[in-house]
């Protein structure tokens, strides 16, 4: 998969899904929706955890950053199956600009962010590595 | 989320993305096709490594069996989102009866396998927690 498509099929997907790890390797899955920026991904919490405890994602991201996202598509038809993947090391941004301007993406990207701006905290994921996958094709 | 439609959303779903381990805690995710059966998610290698080498998600469960699969409905309506989850331990199965069954059962499930069933091993994840969450309602 070219560059310039593989950077595009993940900026305009609507959900990726966040691999992070846990104590004792334990590996935790979860959909997030997202902005591409640069070489950036964000993402941020819109919501307060029901329970009062942390979300399992953030507890395992501040003792291990390590993180991967996929996206991707299914049909029946198996040779337009695709998928792209990003690793990086995921940071709890504190108040500041870089966090205003990732949920202003956000924003511009779903508008039901527009309707309830997410009021939780932005998580900002280095890209340090791309692979991707076609199905009617060699891997990328 | 009830638990009838926890395991029925499971079952009918194309694809789950299932997050791994590896060394150092570093995690992995990719999508896959499987088959719900009893308390047992099975998933097979339909193909083998470009490369020759291993796929990762092997590497990572043979040094740690912990897997997680998510799958997920995404609409524009987000009080229409809703996600299933199951942790468990994963096994790569030796050739014999288990694996031909979950073969029969992926080939049922997917026409694509009837028509070229999976050469490689399949792979059984015994389902030790679920979890759901529905974008309308608290999280089960």
């Amino acid at each position: 998969m070219e560059g310039d498509l593989m950077r595009r099929r993940l900026a305009e997907a609507r959900v990726a899904r966040l691999a992070t790890s846990g104590p004792g390797g334990r590996p935790h899955v979860v959909p997030v929706c997202f902005v591409l920026d640069g070489n950036a991904v964000y993402w941020a919490i819109d919501h307060k955890p029901k329970s009062g405890r942390p979300l399992r994602r953030l507890e395992n991201i501040a003792l291990n950053p390590a993180v991967e996202l996929v996206v991707d598509h299914y049909s029946e038809r198996w040779d337009e199956l695709w998928w792209v993947r990003v690793a990086g090391d995921a940071e709890l941004l504190g108040p500041g600009p870089e966090g205003e301007r990732a949920l202003d993406l956000l924003s511009a990207k779903y508008p039901q962010y527009q309707e309830r701006r997410p009021g939780g905290p932005v998580v900002r994921v280095r890209v340090r590595r791309w692979a991707a996958w076609n199905g009617a094709g060699p891997a990328a």
